[in-house]
C-alpha cells in the first residue's frame, strides 16, 4: 500500500475514508529502517541523568532512533558527544511544529551541557522552493533569531547558514560528495533527470555536520547526536553508510514524529499554508480563530452522539497538539479519557488546546523580542571556542 | 568517425595507421560549436592595440573563439572587460603545455591593463583523480607560485583555490546550480549513473567566475574573456546558454590548441606521464634526454630517404614545440621549409627544439625562484582592490 509518502521534502498520507488517517509511524520505521525507541532506552537515559526524561520521550513524540543506545553508552563511559540539528528557513516566521526538535535540543543541551551546531539550509530553500536568494538569506537570519529565543546557551551553541558561512566544513562536503554516486542518490533521495545539479549536490552539506572533523571546536572522536524530525532520516542513514569509508564515527539520531497540520493528522504542518499552521508570531486572537475554524476534530456530529460514543481521539488535532505542548501528564490523561468517555466535548478540547498554545506562543514571543543582531552574532561566531 | 575523444577530462585521438594522427581542430570546432578565429579578427585586434598580435594568434595556436569579435567591439567602445582562466593542479610541477594559456593571459593583461582572475580547481582533482585532499591543496598552492612566476601584475590579478577560498561567489554557484538539470549535464559533460554527486555538482564552480557579479572588485556589466585550452569549452558554452536566464552577460572565450605529448601529436601533454611531458622544473639535461629519447619524429628511416622525400612535418613533435615556443617567425619558417625539403634532419630539428625549450624553462625557473609565500599572499588577497 503506497498511501504514505515521506521524503525530506514532502510528507503526506492519502486518506481513503472520510476522516484523515494519521501517519503510520510503524511504516515509517520500516521504510527508513531506523529503530523504535523502547522504554528500556528511556529508562537508561533517566538512570544516566538521574531525573525524568523530557515528556516527549514517554509520549511517542520522540519515537525512533539510530544508535541512541550506543550514544548513551558513550556518555556512560565519559566519551564526548555533540548535538547537530538544522532548519530549512521556508518562511519569515516559524510555526509551532518547528519548535519540537528545538525543544528537544534544548533539553539535551541543558541536561548534558554539550555543544550544539545548528545548520540553516538557506541553500536548500533556494534550490527546491524556487525562492529568491535574498529571501532565503533574509529568512535564515530571521529564523536564527527565532531559534535563539528558545534559550540556547551562546557559549555552547554555533549557528551557521550554508550560503553565508565561511564553509569551514567544505573539505568534508567534498569528501562526502565523492563517496556518493548518482545511482545511490537516486535511490535514497528520489532524484530524477529533471532534478537540478544543485539539488543533487546538496545532500553532502546536510551530512557534513554529522562528523566531528567538520568543526575545529568539536573534540576528535566525539559522537554526534541528531535530534530531528523523522523525514530527514535519509541524510543520516547515508551519513552512517559512508562513515566507515570516510574514517568517521557513525552519528546517532533520535526522531520526533511530525506535528500534524491543523486540517488533519495525515499531513505535517507546513508554513506555506497560513490557514493550516500556527505560526510562532501569531496573535492570541489568531490562534483562537485558527483552531476554532480549521482544527480537525474527532468529535461526533451531535452532542448526544458524542456523549454516547465518545470522541475519536485518533484523528483529533487539538488533542494531538496537547500531546506535544501540554506538559502535565495527569492533565493530558484526563483530557484523553474524558474525550473517549464523551464527558469532554470537542469544544472543551479546542478551548484547552487554544489556551495551551496561546501560553506557549506568548512566552516564546517575549524571549524572541530580546534577540537582536548583536545577540545573533554571539551564536554565529565560529572563533568563540578558541 | 568517432576516433577523436575530447572532454574537459580527457583528450585523445585513436590512430589507425602507423604514425600518430594529430587532433583535427576543424572537428573540434564542429563538435563544440565554437568558431574558427579568422585573420580578420586578428587584424582588428592589431588595429585596436596598435601593435602586432602575440605570435600565438597567427600560427593557429589561438585557433577558435566565442564572441571574440563582440569583445573587441566592447573594448573599442570603451566598455569594461576582465580575464578569467584556471588551472587544475594535477601535480606539483606544471609542464610546458600548461604555460600556453598563461602566456596568452599575460599578453592580454599587459596589452589591455585589465584584471585577471585565476581559479585553482583543487576540488576537481580531488573529485576526478582520486587525489588526497592534502595533496590537492598542496599542489594548488605550489602551482599558484608557478603561475605567479609568469610575471602577472599583483595589482591586477586575483588567484583563489576552490577548496580554500572564502567562497565569495557561492551565491552565483547556487544560482547556476539551480539552472542546470541533470539531463543537460549528462549531455554536456557525459556524466552517467556512476558519476559521484560531487562531480555532478562541480561545473557551476568553474562557470561562476564567467560572470562579473561573482566578484565585488569587477565593475558591473564587465564582459569576461576566457583564454583557455579548447577542452574546457563545454563549461563556457553552458555559461553562455545560461547567461540570459541568470541576467548575466555572455562571456567571450578564445581557445588555444593543445600542446602535444612528446610521444605523439594525437594526445595532449599530461603531467601524469613523466616520460611524455616536459616539466617546468626539468633540468636542461632532463629536457635533452626526454626530447632525444621520446619525442616522436617525422623524419625518414634513413638519411638518404629523408634527403629525398623530406620529413613529415605533420606528425613531428619537435617542430610542433617550435611552433609554440620559438618566437621568431622567420626562423620557424626556415625550419619548416628546410625539413620539408630534406635539408634539415630530424636531429637538427630536435637540437633546435632542445635549445629553445631549455631556454624557455631556464628563464621560467629563475622567475619561479623569486616567488615566496608572501608574494603568493599578495595575489590571493581579495580585499586589495578596495
Amino acid at each position: 500500500m503506497e498511501n504514505q509518502n515521506i521524503t525530506p521534502w514532502n510528507v503526506e498520507v492519502m486518506s481513503t475514508g472520510e476522516s484523515p488517517v494519521g501517519i503510520d509511524y510503524g511504516k515509517v520505521i520500516n521504510q527508513f529502517g531506523c529503530e523504535e525507541l523502547s522504554n528500556a532506552l528511556v529508562d537508561r537515559l533517566e538512570a544516566l541523568t538521574g531525573k525524568p526524561a523530557h515528556y516527549f520521550f514517554r509520549r511517542g513524540i520522540v519515537f525512533a532512533h539510530r544508535d541512541f543506545g550506543l550514544l548513551l553508552k558513550q556518555v556512560a563511559d565519559g566519551k564526548p558527544f555533540y548535538l547537530y540539528t538544522g532548519r530549512g528557513p521556508s518562511s519569515k516566521a516559524m510555526h509551532i511544529g518547528h519548535a519540537i526538535p528545538l525543544l528537544l535540543c534544548k533539553y539535551l543541551q541543558d541536561t548534558f551541557r554539550i555543544k550544539l551546531v545548528i545548520q540553516m539550509t538557506d541553500d536548500e530553500k533556494f534550490l527546491w522552493k524556487g525562492m529568491k536568494m535574498e529571501d532565503a538569506i533574509y529568512y535564515a537570519r530571521e529564523n536564527i533569531k527565532d531559534i535563539i529565543a528558545f534559550g540556547f546557551d551562546p557559549d555552547l551553541t554555533y549557528i551557521f547558514t550554508n550560503i553565508e558561512s565561511s564553509h569551514h566544513f567544505e573539505q568534508n562536503v567534498l569528501k562526502i560528495s565523492r563517496s556518493i554516486n548518482l545511482n545511490e542518490a537516486f535511490k535514497v533521495f528520489g532524484f530524477d533527470m529533471s532534478s537540478s545539479i544543485g539539488q543533487i549536490g546538496f545532500p553532502p552539506k546536510e551530512i557534513a555536520p554529522c562528523f566531528a572533523s567538520s568543526f575545529k571546536f568539536i573534540e576528535n572522536n566525539s559522537m554526534c547526536l541528531i535530534p530531528a524530525a523523522v523525514d530527514q532520516d535519509p541524510y543520516f542513514r547515508l551519513a552512517r553508510d559512508k562513515a566507515r569509508v570516510l574514517g568517521e564515527m557513525k552519528p546517532s539520531s533520535i526522531y520526533v514524529s511530525l506535528l500534524p497540520d491543523l486540517k488533519g493528522v495525515n499531513k505535517k504542518m507546513s508554513a506555506s499554508d497560513q490557514n493550516s499552521s500556527i505560526s510562532l508570531d501569531d496573535t492570541p486572537e489568531n490562534i483562537r480563530k485558527k483552531i476554532t475554524t480549521y482544527a480537525y476534530s474527532g468529535g461526533r456530529k451531535t452532542m448526544k452522539e458524542h456523549k454516547e460514543m465518545g470522541g475519536d481521539i485518533s484523528v483529533d488535532v487539538p488533542f494531538e497538539y496537547l500531546r506535544y505542548f501540554l506538559q502535565e501528564d495527569d492533565e493530558l490523561e484526563a483530557y484523553r479519557s474524558g474525550y473517549l468517555s464523551g464527558n469532554i466535548s470537542s469544544r472543551d478540547m479546542k478551548e484547552k488546546c487554544i489556551s495551551v498554545i496561546q501560553k506557549f506562543v506568548a512566552e516564546y514571543q517575549s524571549s524572541r523580542q530580546a534577540v537582536d543582531d548583536k545577540e545573533m552574532q554571539r551564536f554565529m561566531d565560529i572563533n568563540k571556542f578558541e
